[in-house]
């Protein structure tokens, strides 16, 4: 039974916010890790409505610096604080953001009572940044005014599956499992060698959710995320008709979020940050669903389960 | 007639942010004029929530630079430029306000296309910081853990009202009557000097809203304020039972709060920023009508005539 693995939307919404959307921000959940991507205004608002405990929060990654993905850290941080926290967090993006949170603190005379780790993110190539149990993080390189990365977060054991009645037959003792579990071969008293591969099977599959933030279209998106996808969310600010102005505002039109996900094999495709200038999303919905049938539009609130 | 005076409640919530109370935030409108007090994260949502036009906000007041106060500010201002704003806008503040502004603009690589006035608060006494047509505004220094001022609106016409049959009596041409209403004397042709309180009566009394933030209770505030309040607002983050956190952590009790409206000879009282820590607003209320009758819950979203 693998673990729970999903996504639940925080906020969906474009840079200019909306009564009923909120600015980018999104919990992933793996085995009862909490994962904050993004962490636009008003975030620690949604966290609180949702009923999430944001303290199980440890890492926190930033797209880039548009105030849309990052203006609520420094709000949840200073809450985090209030509320007792003592264990160390993780702060992974471009470089400013530690001198944001730093400024933050320092106009208020104030310090944090726990550790905050920065980690630079480079939006030059893919490159794993974070290993946590059981979930590997990358973060790759999207093309928006400033420097932007994507997150691709891959989940699941690392253990071989044992097949029972081949440690039986060879006699394995139990306190050698593990090692067989982790990929070990199994040397027997009289020396006979057993490989690994005739004890178990190889671990489940991994599972896959790739973030792509603010982003122009770009031919190589696939190739830089490198893996195909249970689920991906991608921004579609415009719809075809504005391709114009997708390409000069380094943003994306709906056919074109669905044509990535079609490049990249995902499963099912996320949209948001969609523009205020449509009056609904049926028509972004449509024209991704053109070209790629399982697109959704991110539900604030909702869960996906990867 | 008096132009409309009134202060709408954006935000009224402690530090810690709960489910249905925002961050410090409030609109004041005098005459159409409209000028923004603190600004909390969310203070934009608010805004729009409340259909309110922030365009409109030419002058924003910050009281001091705890998150609660300010985190809004750098989202409100990103989303003016959206929208195409090129009128400029002042904001009012400790310096370190133009830091986070500057800080924010220079990490996204872009520039506001609208001016921004930063004019650097003190609080060391009353200061005239503002005068915008008919509106006066004064810093006056409050005792909060880091820098913090709160702010006096004072409002009304300067100009004295003409007696109209005087007017007639002296023959008064009307080429003159302007500077009769600001004040002259009127010279006729035979020399005789006509003193202007002979031909007006003064202006209407000023009406005058404070905004005291975040602040423990001190003796010296009614004489830092220095006049009669229409109305005033407070915080009371404590009721009087925990009178030692209140002034460990230099914040108000309900009734002290209630203590300086009475001391200001204010004509009415609200009070915000009540700790998380109390089931309901009541006791608060109770505490501070015993002291001070007219006494109400700053509640969002509500409109106060001044």
């Amino acid at each position: 039974m693998p673990f729970p693995f999903y996504l639940q939307i925080l906020g969906s919404g474009s840079a200019i916010p909306r009564n009923n959307k909120n600015h980018t921000s999104q919990l992933l959940v793996y085995n009862n890790k909490y994962f904050l991507i993004d962490c636009g205004e008003g975030t620690q608002h949604q966290l609180q409505k949702f009923k999430i405990n944001f303290q199980r929060i440890d890492q926190i990654f930033i797209s880039h610096l548009h105030g849309d993905h990052y203006l609520g850290l420094a709000g949840l941080i200073s809450t985090m604080n209030l509320l007792g926290r003592v264990k160390p967090l993780q702060i992974y993006g471009p470089p400013g953001i530690k001198e944001v949170i730093d400024l933050h603190f320092s106009i208020a005379k104030a310090r944090s009572a726990f550790e905050i780790q920065f980690i630079s993110t480079q939006d030059k190539e893919k490159k794993l940044i974070c290993e946590v149990k059981d979930v590997n993080v990358y973060s790759f390189p999207l093309k928006h005014k400033i420097p932007t990365t994507g997150f691709l977060f891959e989940a699941g054991s690392n253990w071989r599956k044992m097949i029972p009645e081949k440690l039986e037959k060879y006699e394995v003792p139990k306190h050698l499992r593990a090692g067989i579990a982790a990929g070990k071969d199994y040397t027997r008293e009289n020396g006979e060698v057993i490989p690994n591969e005739e004890l178990t099977l190889p671990p489940p599959e991994k599972r896959r959710y790739a973030f792509c933030s603010d982003t122009a279209y770009f031919e190589s998106l696939s190739e830089k995320i490198g893996c195909s996808l249970n689920l991906m969310y991608h921004e579609a600010t415009f719809i075809e008709e504005d391709k114009k102005s997708a390409k000069e505002k380094y943003h994306t039109t709906a056919a074109q979020a669905a044509k990535q996900a079609l490049n990249t094999g995902a499963e099912k495709l996320l949209i948001g940050h969609l523009s205020n200038k449509y009056p609904n999303e049926e028509l972004s919905l449509k024209e991704a669903r053109e070209v790629f049938k399982e697109t959704y539009i991110a539900e604030e609130g909702e869960k996906y389960e990867i």
